[in-house]
């Protein structure tokens, strides 16, 4: 098996071992899907029957709290206790800072909970990344990557794409990318005209969905951290940046972003990679056909009716 | 619901009724799933049990079929039969000309059949495709597309992207890439170097992987047919492109190429399209894990065994 489709496999292990084995629950609010449960998580929040109400298809939050503020509170309240029963390591990283959990990125919320904790429920991410490219006359295509700093939460020190950050409640998705380009990267206003939305790529450890986009940049443009969050640049060739996304030193769930970028640009080929089929489609996952399991009791809407995934279905 | 996502999923019925209601089952040969077969289908191969065997799980080719030669004879007398009987409307398109079954493209065949029977037991489709298109200093990102000839067999007079067709035994991706660029629209070779593997798209009327290149023509380049299939060529805006293929004098199967293509060339966005991620999402559909669910006898590959889709898994 190749290097690469052994990364693609590696980041996908959510979508892998979970979702098909039928294991994970659907986790519901208002009766919409927000998330799945692992079997594990689920075995403690039965011991919280007013909060969690667990049957045969899903893991509903009490439909009786009756806004987004009693939601918030009553799964803080369980949250906490299981902190301090020190049950999953994920809630040692309590951050005190709120994640806002919607059915769609776009929709409104309907409750918040600790970021620490949306792994648990499967809660789905989204972020905006950019891959910051040039075409080099004698080295053809070459990306920048950026060394994230030591001092960051997540992944210090590991090797990243040029510019990358999470979707924050009020902000848009371009606004977003080009906040991050400024910040991260200090690439000016006038060279962020040439970035260009190029789809987005689903999948990860964690149920997530990236929006992608591309920036041709001068040949000589060198960037520039202005947020302390990065501690240097390098420029590498198609072929290095290859060998660097397979390296141990490089963010696993990035990995998928270049990934896409090689293959939309000609580097990775079905000529050159027996597997392409496969990872292309591990850069895919159908988040969005896994999390519409429940559509609204009022919901009208057929393709969610006969839409069904099967993964979420039998389970 | 936007017109762009109403498309896609027209042209992905295949994937969203039949698949996700667990109605399909498994075509197995040679303990390969090389197919999926509808109920109907189902009902008339119940009648010949000397042939195949319907369980519950899926159906099989008899096992006993010696070779290649010997499972091609057999499929082929049921298929005549079930031809002379008027049954399916698909075998009225009966032409004499054979499609290899195998387990990928790339693998070894495991039997033949005529090409119009292909649909019925859901046998997976290859074609190469060719974005052509022109950075105009005015209008911008401008496409060529083709009319297909009034005597295709298949979509006569419909519009299509630049250059399209189907991958033949023994004939590569690139290679038939290059063939059908120089044949449909007179594409030298000089041009065809700048030709980039862009990824591939999938899903379909009918379980579909269709290879997608790009290729950046002269401003002044015109599209010349040479081998009768096409009627005429005509240059449109991003704008116009969207308008000509949701239109009905658009090849539906075609649809999901060009709109690939406008994902990644930052035409349609996720600020410009509110289903953007259903969209992209519908154009990669999981046909290499859907097809993955028979692994030989002998294999002990890991992740087949454990990565089984449950919309197989549980038919």
């Amino acid at each position: 098996m190749s290097g690469v489709l052994k990364l693609a496999q590696k980041f996908n292990c959510f979508y892998l071992s979970g979702l098909k084995s039928c294991d994970y629950k659907p986790f519901v609010v208002e009766g919409f899907q927000v998330g799945l449960v692992r079997p594990d998580v689920m075995k403690q929040l039965l011991k919280y029957p007013e909060v969690f109400h667990v049957n045969s298809g899903c893991v509903e939050l009490n439909p009786a709290f009756r806004d987004y503020k009693e939601r918030s509170n009553e799964i803080d309240k369980v949250l906490r206790k299981l902190r301090a029963e020190n049950v999953f390591i994920a809630l040692k990283g309590w951050r005190d800072e709120f994640y806002e959990v919607k059915t769609q990125f776009n929709s409104q919320s309907l409750l918040k909970m600790d970021r620490s904790a949306t792994c648990l429920f499967g809660i789905r991410n989204y972020g905006v990344d950019i891959n910051g490219y040039i075409k080099h006359p004698v080295k053809g295509l070459c990306l920048w990557f950026q060394k994230r700093s030591p001092t960051k939460q997540t992944w210090p020190g590991k090797w990243d794409h040029m510019v990358g950050g999470g979707l924050s409640v009020g902000h848009g998705i371009l606004e977003t990318a080009h906040k991050e380009a400024m910040e991260e990267a200090s690439v000016s206003p006038h060279l962020l005209k040439d970035l260009i939305s190029a789809g987005c790529v689903s999948g990860g450890i964690f149920p997530n969905t990236e929006f992608v986009f591309d920036l041709e940049l001068p040949v000589d443009f060198v960037p520039v951290n202005a947020d302390g969050e990065v501690e240097t640049f390098e420029l590498l060739s198609a072929e290095q940046s290859i060998e660097r996304i397979l390296s141990p030193d490089f963010k696993t769930t990035s990995a998928p972003i270049t990934l896409d970028f090689l293959i939309r640009h000609g580097v990775i080929t079905p000529e050159n990679e027996e597997h392409f089929l496969e990872i292309v489609e591990l850069l895919h996952v159908p988040l969005q056909s896994i999390y519409e399991r429940y559509a609204p009791l009022n919901s009208n809407n057929s393709v969610k009716e006969n839409g069904i995934p099967p993964a979420v279905r039998n389970s």
